[in-house]
């Protein structure tokens, strides 16, 4: 696999797909670059049957400190004030977030140090998320004039109304015990297991049957923005055709026989 | 009523009908028959008014374990690999839960044991769960290829999206209490505090008017599924006609008058 | 500001307005009279460039006590037995609450006693909640024959389907405690801390730019309503006018020069 300089790829043998934001200089920030890297490392990794989970961690004090405010305050010289420019970042970085629910392998965040506005969204946007218990969360934009309304979706996607409100009116930092209790994060651990965490849970995901993880990923994304009647006549569906499946027999066939199943993409 | 092997129906004088899934060497799954017998105790429940709450209780160490796999596979036998047979199944299973959810009474899910799969999406359809402190909770589909699709339509009506997602990308075991903190079921208690715990929390709500009960919970599922400003017209209505009707009245005038309400129907 | 008996209005120096609910002897029930205040209060509030942030208080034991029972068993008197005055009393409530949600100032409720009914539900309408550890929340509707119908379109809107189920089916009281575990507060504190603690979360928010918490609480009730597709697009939208926008500007620079922001209304 291609290596860059701002995101590191490690392919295991056992298919689990470690990305390493790598620009600790800059705390991770989603730079045009490191958005471009981001969005083709996922969609490569979408189309690669060698990967089977994505761990996305990063290197430095901070797992990623948002837009890079540098590169968005040159952006404004243009004669439209930074219209465009803006516009198109804006949707390069929703593209990528959109990018890593849209992903048919299952996502984890290892997240070590502070997660800050689209950092954070980038910890809500994936499937699970476990961090070190000095990680901390927050949605500043508030700080700058510039209220987090892209991270927002994520977040509220995540954690009920009033904790969102709480995290997006005052900037103010989570915890993440803190963001454990209320759903922005898995679970909280000590800094020195952390790695050993997000490994046992990536491991334990990747031996599962590819076909099956993404069929249920794609789904679980879907059918939550439909009314009750309506998901469970997609869900039915989706069963119907994951019960016709290779893996499906095999999986369940192996079980009734009490022997280890043989995915057809392992 | 009617009494079925599979399936137990007890009725008591005040009104608690306690449905008990009565089949411990199948872990009580969701056969062909047993789903057949809930849907019909739950469409005549609706309908009977001697009945004003509803426990769905289990015999045996398994509350539920989701469907009946050797049957799933005898399905398999057909010229179309069962495709016909599993739609049959998914859509039958999906109408009992949605006629959990449609159903007029209150039900509350009293969990003794393991609730898998579909076993894991009966309680969590149920408008009330308490749970055994013993009690588990999964959706492990993934471990034989087939990704639990339809539970997570209801799972993810409960709890949040990351603990939704941990529970069906890892197939992993959640503790009652647990179970209790990401708001899968209300309360884990001692298991032999279980019963009275249930019992209490169904006669406080059966002593409340059946056709308050029964418009809060229709307008409850209705509203959820809607914009701010649509459920706030839907639930003004509501209430409008609730206040219109006879109990609302007496409720109103007992409470003024410092006296026990009579409902219509008790 | 306009100071009446039943709402008293105070507005601090840096730009907090303190609502306070103010008839005691109600227990500030949501009267006619009330309703209108607090319409017209909020309405004012969020076109006066003076006021930053609101927090919502209440006198007496009581934060509120919802309708105003006597005066809805009054509106009976009428040849429609009230049809056409219950419809009124609804839709101003209703528009009370949406105009909550919908003012474009940040709305804190400090709950010092019983928040019940239609007291409940203008809590779980603010951004944000702290209430005293003594404080309790319940709907309590189903003890009168009158389910709590439009308190569940907010109440539902703030804790998890089950959770709600169980105040709105049994009517119990939930402790200030419970209510911030499962989400319909932010936080409960010692009731003498409880003044200072909203008033110090008050003025941090307060010392934000306006504009900017304006475009954010308005993003954020719009695109929870969306897909996630259409939220993304939505809040794109919302971000780059947000970065053309004078105090972005401002505080971008401030941030990047070290310094302390001049809001544009400040």
């Amino acid at each position: 696999m291609q290596k860059t300089d701002i995101l590191l790829r490690e392919l295991s043998e056992d298919g689990i797909l470690r990305l390493t934001l790598n620009d600790a200089k800059r705390r991770n920030a989603l730079s045009e670059a490191m958005l471009t890297e981001l969005g083709t490392a996922f969609a490569e990794a979408g189309d690669n049957p060698d990967v089977r989970v994505i761990i996305l961690a990063a290197n430095g004090p901070a797992f990623c400190a948002g837009h890079d405010l540098k590169e968005m305050t040159a952006g404004r010289a243009g004669p439209d004030r930074g219209r465009a420019y803006f516009t198109k970042v804006m949707a390069q970085c929703s593209g990528v977030m959109q990018g890593i629910v849209g992903c048919p392998k299952p996502v984890i965040a290892e997240v070590t140090g502070i997660a800050t506005a689209a950092g954070c969204q980038l910890v809500a946007s994936c499937d699970l998320a476990v961090a070190a218990d000095t990680a901390q969360f927050s949605t500043p934009g508030v700080h700058i004039g510039l209220f987090c309304s892209t991270p927002m979706v994520a977040l509220s996607r995540n954690v009920s109304a009033k904790h969102a409100m709480k995290m997006l009116l005052t900037g103010d930092m989570t915890s993440a015990a803190r963001a454990a209790e209320i759903g922005l994060i898995n679970r909280a651990v000590a800094p020195d297991g952390l790695q050993d965490t997000t490994l046992e849970m990536a491991r334990k995901i990747a031996s599962k049957s590819s076909m099956t993880l993404s069929t249920g990923k794609r789904a679980f994304y879907a059918q939550r923005e439909m009314s009750l009647s309506a998901a469970y006549d997609f869900a039915s569906t989706v069963m119907v055709d994951n019960m016709l499946a290779r893996d499906a027999e095999e999986g369940i066939g192996a079980f009734v026989e009490k022997r280890a199943p043989q995915w057809q993409d392992a």
